[in-house]
């Protein structure tokens, strides 16, 4: 038997970036460009805040009025009125304050703010119990952002708080890169359809297309699904072809035969230049996982057991799409802090992972490891994640605090 | 000045448990379910497999043919023929085996899967240089669920191993609860929305809205978008109480003015019983938070600063919405480990969030604060995420592992 080629996970993370790159851009009203890229570097049309704000609820005052107040000694100024908020504050001449609301405009005259627990007031005198420096309390204008500064760079992606920090600038559309579109095929005569009522003896249902297809659009791509592809050479060839010319990236979800695997690999090389790039992962689950560049479009051979497919896509597939839509960003794989309740073992050399239940206890999250088959649907929906055993790593010990990936 | 009554977080998040519950019902197709929480527990309606399956590539055996084999004295078996994916197996006799390829149908009279590796072939004849024991490479019928096994249980989150699990069960509808709706509205005399091209002096753009309009789409709700409310107690209320009467949960985005925050908690009193639950939260940013039950319905006001407004809406607004989607799961926080770059400070008796910016160095990830005004969306939009900081510690000290939470 010919041995199987196994790249490391990150050497496959690095060709990934190398090989590919964002699509074409878009241009998207701010409210519909949530998680997508963007294709421009932005900059602040205007100052940001665009006036001098209080920070706190309190007296706008000139500091020097201030200068020596304290809870004996107080100083005392003229309260010549209220700024209403979203108003032009009026101004304050020597001697005068305003009250001011926490992010209302500082008035002319004023270059601080007296919080009103440091105060006390008797019709418009208002007595001073400490002094304030000037800017104390105080956002400049131009102080978040001045105008002509960079707001974002050209690849950063939209989240809540981009999406507030252009809102703010009054930026309400966008370049993005757009969204990438997924061929997806599953393949090996053993599957049928997954809405399929009455399966013959030898048949499974197809169930990596919808949890995958799924994922894809958690993950931000849209999806064209082509079907089941049977074990033949031809078939499989014209139809990726087929699809391959309309979308950015073509995923198969390899039946567990020899023949899928073999016809994958073989189209992979068919597709384009330069062809495969990866035969095999040294990562378990997951190993059998085929990568190619087709004349610039990637295209993804999945391992055919669910546990495997989805861990293989949730790592790679994910980079391929984030690579995709532009991502400037490595992916910070969050997780979540727990003990380990029994031994592992792990062979040294391959990147593993291992099926997590968590557990509240008294003592804290508790991982309880999930052990079934590769093949087993059951053993999935049971974790709550995966914990990852460096390659470096021979095994770990019951009690080992251990980080878990939790599942999307 | 009255002092403000603080909750502690995880009473909060108690009280949110305890005041409300899953929403009603209904039934999907599984392709559209993702993300969504099972209205029932689900039963297997057939064994999974539903055959017994070859985990591995080789010869179906029965494995008392093989004991005793070894390198030196192998068994010798008569190879019948190859079981095609998909297609009933034949039947094998005493001294006789079959090619099986992994998740092929195991034939009758074997009862276990020697691997090619394991083999040598001539002609029809297998030389096997093991023993296997019996179910040795066999997946059984039923081993991952046999039918009537719950499948999954009432309240179980539909994430893709789930998708995966009901696919091959061919469950192709489910009941799972509905999608919470979210009346939005923004509140606060200075704000103008977010499209005003040219503001008035003193005016700020509501940014607010529309970067929580996109987490709450993030988290599982649809958004009704009320606009801005003004500062007049009548049309808040009326229009609070038309709101609430159309949707599931009310959400007010404070403005920063006293005046906001007396008229939010007024109507939250005036809207149902029993009226307000929190009135504010011993949380940095974000302590003027108020949450209400107005006839078993939620309100929950924001406070007006952007950083504040999206940490509480990430924590109690993720909190509301995944309760009223029927989820019977806590939220397990994921985070990246990473070396804090210098001291932080923090008051204790008070759960501190702090905007971090992850970097990568040649030890590991870096996490270093990025500093600011709650007020000041930039910092926010250069963060990564947020590194809690419990209300038992004082601060953090530069060198120490931390744990980042990452933004959506």
């Amino acid at each position: 038997m010919k041995l199987m080629k196994v790249t490391d996970p990150d050497e496959v993370l690095r060709l990934i970036k190398e090989n590919f790159s964002g699509l074409e851009r878009e241009t998207l009203p701010l409210e519909s460009a949530g998680g997508r890229n963007l294709a421009d570097s932005l900059k602040a049309p205007e100052d940001v805040p665009g006036f001098d704000r209080s920070t706190v609820d309190g007296y706008a005052v000139a500091a020097r009025d201030t200068f020596g107040a304290s809870e004996g000694i107080p100083a005392m100024l003229d309260c010549i009125g209220e700024i209403l908020m979203g108003q032009v504050a009026p101004q304050i001449n020597n001697g005068q304050c305003c009250l001011v609301h926490t992010g209302g405009m500082l008035p002319e005259g004023a270059d601080a703010v007296i919080m009103v627990e440091d105060t006390d007031v008797t019709g418009s005198t208002v007595q001073v119990f400490r002094q304030v420096a000037p800017a104390e309390n105080v956002i400049h204008r131009g102080e978040d952002l001045k105008e002509g500064d960079i707001a974002l760079p050209e690849g950063h992606k939209l989240r809540a708080p981009e999406i507030g920090l252009l809102a703010s600038l009054g930026i309400s559309r966008v370049n993005v890169y757009r969204r990438p579109v997924i061929g997806f095929f599953s393949s090996g005569d053993e599957l049928a359809d997954h809405k399929t009522r009455t399966l013959n003896p030898g048949q499974i249902r197809d169930s990596n297309a919808p949890a995958l297809l799924y994922l894809a659009e958690q993950y931000g791509a849209s999806v064209k699904y082509g079907g089941i592809l049977p074990d033949q050479f031809e078939i499989f060839l014209d139809k990726s072809r087929a699809m391959l010319e309309e979308t950015d990236l073509l995923i198969f979800s390899g039946g567990s035969s020899v023949g899928s695997r073999d016809y994958t690999a073989r189209t992979m090389q068919e597709l384009g230049t330069p062809g495969l790039l990866v035969e095999g992962i040294s990562i378990q689950p997951g190993k059998p996982t085929l990568l190619a560049n087709c004349n610039g479009k990637p295209v993804l051979g999945l391992p055919g057991h669910p546990v495997s497919a989805l861990n293989i896509f949730s790592i790679f597939g994910k980079a391929i799409i984030n690579r995709l839509a532009g991502s400037n960003k490595d992916i910070f794989k969050p997780t979540v802090k727990a003990i380990l309740s029994r031994n592992i073992s792990s062979q040294s050399g391959r990147t593993d992972y291992v099926r997590i239940k968590l557990e509240e206890t008294a003592e804290g999250l508790k991982a309880v490891p999930v052990f079934g088959r590769s093949g087993m649907l059951r053993t999935l929906a049971e974790a709550d994640g995966l914990l990852i055993v460096p390659a470096a790593v021979e095994g770990l010990s019951a009690g080992e605090a251990v980080e878990v990936s939790i599942w999307e």
